[in-house]
Formats: C-alpha cells, structure tokens, sequence
C-alpha cells in the first residue's frame, strides 16, 4: 500500500546513522513517469529550512523525478552551509539516479539548528539509489521522529489511485501541520489542476490541524503524479481523492500528536465572517487553560468563554452558546443546568461555540489535549 | 504595611464559605477620605464579569468609598442574574458602612460560570463591615485563589505611601495578568494623574507578564488615594512609586505563576516598531515547545526562530540573533559552536532575540516555563 502502491512509484529507505537511536532515518521516494508532474505546499514560516528553499525552486517548473528524505536533523538554522549540504545530497541522488539534480527535492524533519552530518548522508543517498523497490511502508518508517506510529494512506480511483506517507507530531499550527507528506499517484493530471487540488486539500485537512499552535520551519506537502495508469480522472473525482488521501493522514497526525490523551474538534458559528469563525477557533485551540481542562476531562466551559473573549472575531458577548459533544453548556453566556456534569472522558471531545451575532461565518479546527506527557516530550528534545 | 498602611485606610476578611477548602475568601477596603479619588484599569476580554461591569459604571466618576473583593467564585457568565448578585453584594455594603451604593466597587475572582451563593456573600458582607481594621494582610490572604502567597507591597514616599495587594497564579496575559489589585496611598493627587499614573505603569509591568497566552474576564487593578497625608508629591515622584508599587506586585505574581520553575525574561529588538517586537515577543512568550524548553532547562534555540518566524514583525530571516543569559546561540541565524552547552539551570532565564532589521523596535514581556504542576493544577480546576 501508500506510496509505491500507485504504477511507477519506487521507494527506498535506510539507516544513515543520522539519528541517535539507530532508527532508519532516510527515505527516498522515485518517480519513473513517464509524466513527472509535482505540486507543493510549503511552511508559512519566514525562518524556513534549506531543503524548503531547495524544494521550492525545484518545483518552480512543477516537474519533479525524485524526493531526498531525512529524519533526525531538520536541516534549518544551519546558514549557507545548510543550503550547501542540502544541494550536496540532491546533487549525490541526481548522480546515483541518473537524473538531473534540477528534479530532485528534499525533505528534512528533526533537530533544529545542526550542522547535517554529511559523511552520513552521502553514504546513506547511495544506499538508498541502491536499494529502490515497494518498499512505501519502510519510507514512511524512516521519515518518524516522535511520531510513534508510521502514517500511511491509499485512495483507489477508478485504474488508479494515489498513495501517501506522512510524519508529525508535534509543532502542528496554522499553516500546515508540523509534518512532512508525499502523496503519489497514476493518475494523468496537469500541474495545475496538481497544485488547486493539493492547496484546496491543505487547507481543509492540515490547516485545520493545530496542536501547539506552533509552526515548524520545514512544512512541506507535495504530490508527485507520472500518468502511469494512462487514467484521467475529471477533476471533482482527483481533487476528492486528494482531499481524502489528506484528511485521513490529518487524522492519522492528530491521533499521534504529542502526549496526546484527547482529540478536540472545535467548530466555531455565530459570527461574520468565516475568518473570524477560524480566529477566535484558534485562539480557543491554542489557550493552555482550556486544553488542560480538556486532559483533566474537565467540562469547564468558562475557559472557553474566557478564550474566545480574547479573539479578533465579531461576537454577542452576552449572546455565546457552547457546546460539549452536543450537549449546551452555556447559553446566552450563562451555565446550562448540569453543565458541570457533561461526560468528557471520551478520547474524543466536539466544542460547538456560537459567538451570537447570527452570522453566517463558520470554521473548524482540530487540536489536542494538554497532558503531562507533552511536556515530558517536549522538555529535553535537544539534549 | 501593605494596603492600610497609608493613612486612613480600614481593611477587613473573613471565610464567608464561597471556597470548598474554607479558607478565608471575602475582603473589604474602605477608604475614610477625605478624598476618595479612584482610579482603575480593567480587562480587554470582551467576555468579562459582572463585577468588572459594576466597577467601571461606579470608577467612571472617579470616585470610591469601598472595595468589596471576593475569591472562589468570579462571578462571571452569569448572566442578568450575575449583575444583580453584584449589584446585592455592594448595596449591602453600603448599607453596612452608611456610604452611596455608587461608591463602592466590586471585584471577583475563581471559578467561571458558577452562581454566587448570596446567602454566604450577604453574611459576609456584615461581618466584614464588623471587622474593619489594620487588616492589609489578611484582606490580602482572602483573595488568593490557587496562589501559594499572598502579594503585598508598600511604597515610601515623603510623609506619604502606596500600599498594595495583588492575586494571580494563571490566565495571565496581554491585557494585565489575570489578576486583582488594589493600590492605596494617602497622597493629594488629582483623579486624572492618578489614571495616567496607573495606566502608564500597568502598560509597563502587568501587561508584559504573559504567563499562559490567556486573559481572565475579571482583571482589575483599582487605584485609590484619600490625601490623608496632606502631601502632594509631584507627577514624577507619584508615577514612580505607582510604577515601583506594581513592578514589586507584578514579579510576585510572576513568581508564584501556576506551575513555575523558571521565570523568563524575553526581549526582542531589531525591528521596525516597539508594536512588532512586542508581538514577536509574545509569540514566542506563549509557544509550548519553547516553554517546554525553558521547563527542560535545554538550550533548544531553534525552537526560538521557529516561533518568531511567524510573529507578526519585520524580521530579516537570515539575520536572527538569539543570546541565552547574554550568550549568543545563535548568530545570523545559525548556531554557534557551544550553543547547546549554554547552562540554563537557575531559576531565572533571560532570552534576547535581535530580528535582524537594523530597526528600533523593542519590546520586553516575562513569562514562565511550562511543567508539569502547570499542567496538574489546571486539569481539574472546575471538578
């Protein structure tokens, strides 16, 4: 299944000796064509990675053969050096492939601010040449950092279908989850129809997605299409199989986000805009005191009152209605009577707000709890 | 010392039963005048309380009698029914104390969404009149929540002085911490440099403490000033003792924040305006994984370019400077060697970014890590 499933997708992955642990920590992923179609979504972050700023200039001509992935060391923060080392291991690939280096991006996931360890990765770029098969399930092992479970996905169409591998755990925030994601596919599809369908995807699937409400430097999403099943999908059938390939590796990402107890899906009505819905859905998904109330089973809806008090969205502030897992708790921002004994202990929790105004503005975010075990993780990941 | 200190100020508490645990939870400040000049700064949640309500209809005259305070309960999101336990709660008050209902001010503090047990807040409220005295510490006591101090402060001037309390452990964000209080002094000075003076030193120290990203519905710092002392000290000498007095409250509530261990100073410069390092600041202030960091005692710089690359603020991404207790870690946004072997074991942390525009542009917030307790004490707050 996922990556190499779909005609004319190889895949290698192996162990460079680039993460501590001894766990496989390079993937590469190879597009035989005969179409070699690539779109992209990157980081909105302005302190983005060298393989971020490779990759998009190799996907300027939406034409990619080949995708270099790393794990352990994020390749950012790293100065010119950093761009230097990323153009050396695409550089190495191009020659171990036969392909030219213009085709070829790169990936990075891992610690910030390292120097790549570039012995490592040049030895690891020829095992990987050598050792291309269907090996998409090993690919979505090697690019793991925290990530616990590898996440895969495949979408069938109707004599072709789309696969895909994805990592993320944690730093998932606003402009595409913390994570990196390839998705390939058989399909005969133009790049421009590539790119609306892998945006219009993103931005309902891993924009939604905010777990820390931090954003990493190395976000990259990208879709690789060769045409290989000689099968055109109209383009409703292709950009809903995108977005199913991206919904469920989103929820695959949410399930194993970082200390994760909970999963809160959090709609927001009521007001202007659907912007706003989204602002004040944030600022909900991102404040501590409620994601804490959220580990604790807590059904404290004052917090979210208090949270969504504080966001740039109209709002009736005498007029909030909140639910939990569609019970009213508070109404006119006013307890409902037994609102304190709504049942949260579910590993799923759904918070419907309505700020009041009646507008038609509505938005959804995903997030997750605030557990002892996220801060475990996250209190010595450098050292 | 602390709030009757200065001349002609009475304070009282009392345990009227409105907390579970039975700790003392009602106070009560009046000043005898002869001014009753008051001055105050609330709130920006457009969700806020009933007694938030009150006190700025009674403060827009620039005058008050009294301060009736309780803990335990904050009175908020509840409804017409929520003002009229306000409203209650103070004409009580003033009929105990034979003073105008317009005079006296109300401030709440505790579990969002619960109604007020009148029956305990009406007992209270005699026995508090009953037991007026030099009771600045104990009415200190009263107010605390989940803080493990109480905060006071006293400020000396020339035959004149500010005393002070303060309460706030959490939701302490951008507009004041989350947070009550009360400042007295027996100085001559009019109602108009008493607000400047207030607003002007809050801007300055509570609003740069930003201990959680949240901001509460109750937040209010209420200065009042009798002339009791007969001394009119001059603007500058009244607005450095407003600004010693709530520096002083404003590290107290720092270091007992829910759940600290480090207490970290963040300062950005090097961009174009004091507006955008103070969102840059904040923005790395409130992000988990660097807080995380900070709880880890662990030099992750990378989690700082992470978090200011997507502040709202000038930056030059390739630019970015980041010391550790004045050691830089990162220059020209790379790390520098021992950067990873800076010690961050002390208690307190100070965190300098230099965005890299040349700009003048500086600002400066304090927050604490996030641990563990942060996440205990929150989980179940409301149950």
């Amino acid at each position: 299944m996922s990556i190499t499933h779909p005609q004319g997708f190889l895949a290698a992955a192996t162990t460079a000796g680039i993460k501590p642990s001894g766990n496989p920590d390079m993937a590469l992923v190879v597009n035989q064509g005969p179409q070699f179609v690539a779109a992209g979504v990157f980081t909105r972050n302005r302190v983005f990675a060298a393989p971020v700023k490779l990759s998009k200039q190799v996907l300027a001509d939406g034409q990619v053969q080949a995708v270099l992935y790393n794990s352990g060391n994020a390749n950012a923060c790293n100065g010119e050096q950093g761009y230097q080392d990323a153009v050396a291991s695409t550089e190495a690939a191009a020659a171990a492939l036969g392909v030219p280096v213009s085709d070829i991006a790169a990936c990075s996931t891992g610690l910030i601010g390292e120097p790549m360890p570039m012995d490592k990765v040049l030895v690891g770029v020829d095992k990987l040449a050598e050792g291309l098969g269907d090996n998409g399930h090993a690919a979505a092992e090697a690019i793991m950092t925290t990530d616990t479970v590898s996440k895969e996905v495949l979408v069938r169409g109707e004599g072709w279908s789309i696969g895909g591998m994805g990592k993320g755990v944690g730093m998932m925030a606003p402009s595409l989850a913390t994570m990196l994601v390839c998705l390939t596919t058989d399909a005969v599809v133009p790049v421009d129809i590539a790119q609306a369908a892998l945006q219009k995807a993103c931005d309902l699937t891993f924009n939604t997605l905010d777990i820390d409400g931090s954003t990493s430097t190395n976000d990259t999403v990208l879709l690789l299409a060769n045409g290989a099943s000689g099968v055109s999908p109209s383009i409703a059938e292709f950009e809903a199989a995108v977005l199913q390939a991206c919904s469920d590796l989103a929820d695959q990402l949410q399930s194993d986000a970082e200390g994760v107890t909970k999963r809160v899906k959090i709609t927001v009505q009521g007001t202007t805009t659907a912007e706003m819905a989204l602002n004040a859905a944030r600022t909900l998904g991102r404040d501590n005191l409620f994601k804490c109330a959220m580990f604790g089973s807590d059904p404290n809806w004052g917090r979210v009152l208090a949270a969504v008090g504080m966001a740039d969205a109209d709002m009736e502030p005498e007029n909030i209605s909140v639910y939990f897992n569609g019970e009213a708790v508070c109404e006119k921002t006013t307890g409902t009577p037994g609102a304190r004994d709504v049942d949260l202990s579910g590993v799923d929790i759904d918070v419907l707000v309505d700020l009041g105004t009646g507008g038609p503005g509505t938005a959804m975010v995903r997030t997750t709890d605030l557990s002892h075990e996220y801060v475990e993780i996250n209190s010595a990941y450098s050292s």
